[in-house]
């Protein structure tokens, strides 16, 4: 009896954790979920047990433990020790195939494209962009954390929010109706009589804000999609997706066609998609415009190859379609 | 015998805090030091304490303890409950006066004028503007912090350095001397092979800045003035002092003239002086610009005023040069 590979492909995010039974003719068997994954964000610890408990639930879901070998995307920074941090928790599952460690980019990358070359732009809490050639990261652009850069990221347009609103606030800037759904997203009262020229609800906003750790201003970012009358969001939401395609355009050339995959809250809101699609297409990028929902797919992509299989259009089809039924629940193979 | 009102001017700041004792003719007789005095940035029990120190330091050079009244200079936010969480420590210290609290940007105003209208501009680590109309903060701009403000304070110039050099290192943005200056600041090396089209000393430079607090990026605010020449500094401060100079208008009006007050690090940094002066001076604010170290003389200030004496222009003479004597050791008097 010959036996096909069976492959592990873990998407471990900065939020939380996806991972896939994917058998060699790219039949998704199982599916499991998990909470942070980033040893760097949350810690080792956390991290391995996030990971442990989205294979665990994949495992199950499958009704095996044989694992031919495991990919493993996650932000590439947070890696360089190798997978030493995880492998002990896979082992308590029965899971000791090598475990390839691989960019958390190119699996998104890859959950959109069975093409080797292409390019890929996540924007969600952060921003980053990358070139693929030859299946692999070519380069990369931004994704430098918000201190730093993640410029046009849902942090990025949510401080930009925060700092109008204040702007606005403090009588220094242009009205906006951002002010009054701040406020109300915050729970911060807009009444009470001037002190010293200003108005109570900004010192009240000003607290609120240094009381939380300052990634949370990102959850401020939907705020600026609300009101698309609103002259000083929709700046904010056009330098972002300025920004974004810049991010594109940057790791473009000349000779790399293929296809922009694209994911994130951020960019795959439908006026920001529309709005990089028709920038980075004037800026001499043509492939197809493709939005994921996150790197699982792309695991599962990543996880095949580097067991030696290849990923043709009709294998990655396969997959996705196979990974997008077991998702909502409309198979009953177990 | 009649004896002459002895009062404590206090100027509590987020680094260090200075005590004086005033006499109602105006002579400083003691001055003591401390650290730093801010109940919110550091806790009440250590800013008490940090507090005390400088007034004990005080009343230990003058030889006395009979105080007949306080003013505490310190950040408006942050004395919100009164005074309570420092009159015990001052109790210890035999000093059961009352105690005024006052915005410490108006004891930075009156540290350089005795006029009671005018303006103040504290630009260091963080910024601030002031009307002082009466006597006291007639309105404010700015001082929203780090997050939400500040512009062109320390911490926003150093933050604006320390995104340029990302994008330098990043191969994003124009080439800047301000790079190898940070890199060296901050001792992380240049050397190394690129990884995935990256030189090894972004992915360094990144660490080292998330390992730190945000606010140390302050300290990177001197290299934007190291380089006259480097255009990416330069537009960097240029762009600092174009904000300064809009706090200050932002808060003038046409029926109010009087001497504009500055204080700060970058504030009184030459160049920024110069360009703030010319700035406002096209806007229609006319008065002296006037630089000052603290807020200690204005803490002196404010506690003779609050103990009914008219601070005249002889009197705060007096203040200013009794002061500064007593800080350059010229003074034996004891």
């Amino acid at each position: 009896m010959i036996t096909m590979l069976h492959l592990l492909g873990i998407d471990a995010g900065g939020t939380s954790t996806r991972a896939m039974v994917v058998r060699a003719d790219g039949a998704c068997l199982g599916i499991g979920r998990g909470g942070r994954g980033n040893p760097v964000s949350g810690g080792a610890e956390a991290a391995a047990a996030a990971i442990g408990a989205a294979v665990a639930g994949a495992l199950e879901e499958w009704g095996g433990t044989e694992i031919d070998g495991v990919a493993l995307a996650i932000a590439g920074g947070s890696v360089a020790g190798g997978p030493g941090w995880l492998e002990p928790t896979l082992a308590t599952l029965g899971v000791t195939a090598p475990i390839s460690v691989e960019p958390d980019l190119l699996a998104m990358y890859a959950s959109g494209a069975h093409e080797t070359a292409g390019y890929g732009l996540v924007a969600g809490t952060g921003a980053t962009s990358v070139r693929v050639r030859n299946g692999e990261v070519d380069t990369t652009a931004d994704g430098l954390g918000w201190l730093l850069g993640d410029t046009g990221s849902g942090f990025w347009i949510g401080h930009q929010v925060a700092r109008a609103v204040a702007t606005d606030l403090d009588g220094r800037g242009p009205a906006t109706t951002l002010t009054p759904a701040v406020l109300a997203t915050l729970g911060v009262a807009e009444d009470g009589p001037l002190v010293r020229g200003r108005v109570p609800a900004l010192t009240r906003f000003v607290n609120a804000t240094y009381l939380a750790s300052p990634l949370q201003l990102a959850t401020l970012a939907p705020l600026a999609f609300a009101d698309p009358e609103d002259r000083v969001a929709s700046d904010i939401v056009a330098a972002a997706e300025a920004a974004l395609a810049r991010a594109v355009l940057d790791v473009a050339q000349p000779d790399l066609s293929g296809p922009l995959v694209i994911g994130g809250g951020v960019a795959t809101q439908p006026r920001v998609r529309e709005a990089i699609t028709s920038a980075v297409r004037a800026g001499g990028v043509t492939g197809d415009v493709r939005a994921v929902e996150d790197g699982l797919v792309g695991a599962g992509v990543l996880a095949l190859r580097r067991a030696g299989i290849t990923v043709d259009e009709q294998l990655f089809t396969t997959l996705r379609e196979s990974t997008a039924q077991r998702r909502s629940g409309t198979t009953a193979q177990r």
